[in-house]
């Protein structure tokens, strides 16, 4: 009774948090995806409201009045299971409903869960699971928000800012020693079991056995990777993966995403709007690619997911002092003495491909497409950002994307065999 | 002087009508660039603008203050005389400037050009000249903002009205028999050189021999074309030019854009909303390829475009009476009694290639682009469409697209030899 | 009977003439198709056959046997009425039948044909009103072979030699003085209507009424034409058709088809291979826009294919002294003193669109196919070229490509209102 | 000594065996190149000849004179480091050299080389090493070779045969009951550390933890993925991988490739022409995507990598019985009574992403290139195929392809958690 209370609680912050977000946004930057995986933001707010209307007062609700039967249509994302739905790359064409409409659509299902929630008794536990997982879908999507929005605004020739720009405090540090810290080779726990809410794919505790590893103990700053860039390091081929070298090429990627370059100066576009590159804060929006290409040329390698895990279990610190969300400085800070940055500030990419672990199980009915689905041609990156939310922020998470995506917040962390 | 007060009038106007025709859209509706050739509203209401302050304000006024130096390079189309501008294709991605500047970089514009308009002595002839071009063009994007508007609204799952629907009056009415009307042979004058506004493509007058000829009296019906669909036009390559067949085949296209066939009933998307068609309403939204089909399927032909204007000189009814833009219909009509239509309702798709007069001549600086450069690959549309303002309704008037291009309102017309 | 037995001889000499066109070739040259509208020579050996076969043989033979059924799909070129075929990319995928083979069916089908025609009584006139169009098909293969023979020996980084090269004769002569030739305005007579064999598209004698205009007594020179790119032509837009300049840029074309620039100097591939070029010869293998363009830049302009034919009827000299395929130089030679080349040498890119003249009927059965739906989107070019044959080097023959395409041996001749 | 000599005689045994490969073909088959993966047999030939030319010859051997230098460019296929190259997609339209000269190349490095080493007795070691790299690279293009035919073959209308079918014997069969394995949970020696040839991604042996699991002992048959396709199979989103999913609807997906359904029956193109299916054979020619497709439906999964390693190294028949390339029967055999067909057969998709072993390290100079930089977005394939030659069916061999292609002969062994 009492988790339900807080599970109550946690959804009304959860959906109030999401329109924060979107509260600095025009009118117009509502409706923009620049790209077929950018979504506009309004899409997210009908989305993620959606999740909650279509999974469990459709289902569960006998009296339930849909909102509108036509946002079943428009607010679906990939869940074949639950019918036809908008081409994602059309979002953005959807300039109706008005966003009035959508708000309108949040407070209308807010309001009708609650209540439902409140007066419901049976098939409790199954309903709170399905709520509790509507809750952290739609904080995955308060990330994607951040991410989507910085890249929609960048998209305009005047370059607005989203909000003041806030870590200009760390801005003099120096950079600190980048010490390697070694791992023994043994066998270890991988994944989680416990009570605490997680996705389906990081469940299942089982071993994998390692080989003795060193990791850095901070990511890598901007300066390094400039030394990359002007090392010629977009140039030379036997830096990168070959798909990565067809890419770059293709692409005319010649440094991370966001950065220009003005009359021979480096600047980067942040939601604070173009600054400076702050060169020692932590190298950020860079492919998997990019990612690898800059280990191979530093003669080091990315940490397997596995390594990362063990790794954050002994060394990462206090999860509420990370650089997430909440802190709403949404862009990463330099390192800081004793803080390895394990979690938050960036996510790093592992050489680990995306996929299951021993036992897993795809769940029934819409469910099952969460997560098992998307098992193929990406790669695992952890330990969440300065846009994640603090409750996403967890060792055993397993975020993903395609190895060229880089409008997250990716970062590099260098690891060897010792 | 005279005259240069009516421009001032007619300039007023313009900018009125043009803010006009936006009033029924929602914030989003303004961002919106589905298909690369509809700009977002937002963006014609700046271009528009643009035009005055580039090609006036700039250039002739020498205490003039910008009112933004990034709108040269957001709000130029395709002048490469006067520099660099957003990629077509990404018109849709600006979300800012907001709505709100945009309407108050108009009403500075405004201001600015009759000011000075009124207190300016020198250079009156060009200046005023150039006026009236700028006018004439925000004309052209008027019905630009119309087809747009439809064609965004069209991409809404709930497709939303623009406007009450006001056609319907004519729905009861029998369809006329549609008469083949003979014109001779001879030498005939084709374009204009008198002093009203015009555009240079439609500049001087020369001599063209026709062969004898006869052309309908009424543009070919929705009925009519039915009967074509009816008949596997769409399905048999012997009517078809080689390209428009691989067009349609491609594409999949099976009837007029904007058709929709529900449990085998036609419907299409109007300004006014979603409608059973009307069957004695001329055919609309329909490519070259397919008024060519049509025709050849007829065991007919479209005219050429200098037939076409043999015809209207002899035949076209007053022009103040034809379904043109200010009528606010924005759907065509079917044919009454003793109308022809040949000016307003529908644009009609002549079998001529869009190409020089004699003696064409390229304007000198950046209005040597507005006319001249697209003078391939595209073909000739006559006599303007319910879309189109009454200023810019007229004879001489050479309208062209590519073409498979059918968002205007685009119809046809039979001919034969006589 | 007489014209039959010339007609018979006349087929002999033309299969002949075919087949020593591809007697330099290497076995795999045969078979390649480097882009789409490259065919195999293979292809062109089997599809000249067929058409014989489909539209003789078959129709009218009763007792013939098919050589092989699956030949009506494979050389099939683009005869919708003729059943399903190959398309037309995947040509180069059909490694068999072999070559071989493809002889064999060549030299069956003209054995059976001859036999057929010799023995034959009924429908003597509509069988050799199709024999004649079958040769004056395969004179327009002879010419595709000759060009695509060039365009596939091209793609080898060896660039190998189809025959010596046998125009450098020429070399040596000074450029002419390129003076400009009058015609007085006045109505006259397009087409032809006599007894000789034409195409449906050069039919129906019509009056056209043309201002007085001049011409360039001689086509435009290499060394004219460099001074276009030496004035950095390709790099300004106002000399540029929009839809050019989109593709000169989205192609990274710099000079004609064939121009390689070594250390500075320009040399040119010829079927005799890799040779500087030659200053007086005329700029070939030019798309249309280029053509424009030049004209554009050289503030003069282009033909329209009437005024094009009026010149020839007055001046073109004796058509069996024009550079065409049997001459077998198969490259453009430099102007001599009295010459002016209206015919062979170089196709002329004219100013006018490729559509119907006034009556064009598109013919039945599978010959409607021919000509008449390709009459959009091209433009005519007249005269004939260095690998036209003879037979189709005439005044009134239209030849028609797509803008940008330059395989064929496409030049300029400059004109301008007098 | 005596390992050089025997090297010396699989050296001239291997250049023979390419060369009987080839044999059967036409000339026309040399040239033929119908999708970008698929390179000719031109190439091929050329290609395993100019790697000892470049690796040996011309490093090793100071007085050699190269063949001919344009062959640096032609047939180099993926090495940066080695200079510029054909792009792989042009392989096809290089016409030239003709076949002939690519024989005598043959001839000549093979003379030179084996001449060059009789004599050579500095760098023994380094050059041997390279030798047998260059022998085990042909051995790799051998198979290419096999099932690059195999597509160019099928792209003929004439559905051609290579050689007579030679799997008929084994048609009669009934299918064995297909019993699951099973394997202990423990610690494993994964990789390879011995003195036998093998590549630098096999190399380093190292421990894998694995949970218990069962495999099956015979692949999947053409009868059971029958059974998937007409229980709708294809045309349900539940069982696929959500790229999977978009790769069948964008391709028109619905069976193996090689697979025609003629009026209600299914047949497949082998290289001994168009059979019926053998319903006992195993499925073959699919994709990763299909393979955990049938996976997911049939309640099972695929192997890792590690299991299947350690399933093959307690469980494989002996490897001179598998159905390997020598056996000249080039198509997948049914499974005999004690046969698990492990090594041969058909190549097994693993659900293991192709990624580096513990303490890779890329090699030096162009090897570097070898096999390292295609770690992304593949999965690895494990045991051999019926064209894999016998020297590269090994229980270490890591095989390795993108999750769409399947013109190799790919199959499925299904696993579960025991």
């Amino acid at each position: 009774m009492e988790k339900q209370l807080s599970l109550i609680k946690f959804f009304k912050e959860t959906r109030q948090q999401t329109e924060s977000i979107c509260q600095p946004l025009e009118p117009e930057d509502y409706l923009s995806q620049p790209t077929e995986n950018v979504s506009p933001p309004k899409w997210h707010l009908g989305h993620t409201t959606w999740f909650y209307e279509a999974l469990i007062l459709k289902v569960f609700h006998k009296n339930y009045k849909v909102f509108d039967e036509d946002y079943f249509f428009l607010f679906n994302s990939y869940y074949n299971t639950l019918g036809d739905r908008t081409n994602r790359f059309e979002r953005g064409n959807q300039t109706r409903p008005v966003l009035k409409k959508i708000y309108e659509y949040r407070s209308y299902v807010d309001y009708e869960l609650v209540k439902f929630l409140e007066n419901n008794s049976s098939e409790v536990e199954k309903i709170y699971s399905i709520l509790e997982l509507g809750i952290n879908h739609e904080k995955q999507h308060q990330e994607l928000l951040i991410t989507d929005i910085k890249y929609i605004l960048y998209q305009n020739k005047v370059l607005p800012s989203y909000q003041s720009f806030k870590n200009n405090i760390f801005q003099a540090n120096k950079p600190l020693n980048n010490e390697m810290i070694k791992v023994d080779e043994g066998i270890y726990q991988i994944g989680y079991n416990g009570p605490d809410f997680h996705f389906d794919n990081e469940e299942g505790e089982h071993k994998v056995y390692l080989e003795a590893f060193k990791f850095a103990k901070h990511t890598v700053t901007n300066e390094a990777y400039l030394e990359f860039i002007l090392n010629d390091g977009y140039k030379d081929f036997r830096h990168w993966l070959s798909d990565g070298w067809t890419w770059i090429n293709e692409n005319n990627i010649e440094s991370p995403l966001f950065w220009k370059n003005i009359d021979g100066k480096w600047f980067y576009y942040t939601l604070g709007g173009l600054r400076e590159i702050d060169l020692h804060a932590p190298v950020c929006h860079i492919s998997f690619y990019e990612a690898d290409a800059y280990a191979t040329w530093a003669g080091k390698r990315l940490l397997t997911e596995f390594e990362w895990e063990v790794a954050a279990k002994k060394f990462a610190n206090n999860k509420t002092d990370s650089n997430c969300l909440e802190k709403n400085i949404l862009s990463p800070i330099p390192a800081h003495k004793s803080v390895n940055q394990l979690l938050g500030n960036v996510w790093e990419w592992t050489n680990s491909a995306y996929l299951a672990y021993p036992y897993f199980k795809i769940a029934e009915g819409a469910l099952a497409e969460y997560n098992g689905k998307f098992m193929a041609n990406q790669m695992v990156l952890r330990g969440g950002s300065c846009a994640t939310p603090l409750s996403q922020v967890r060792i055993h998470y397993r975020n993903f994307f395609y190895l060229h995506e880089r409008w997250q917040f990716t970062g590099i962390r260098l690891a060897e065999y010792s």
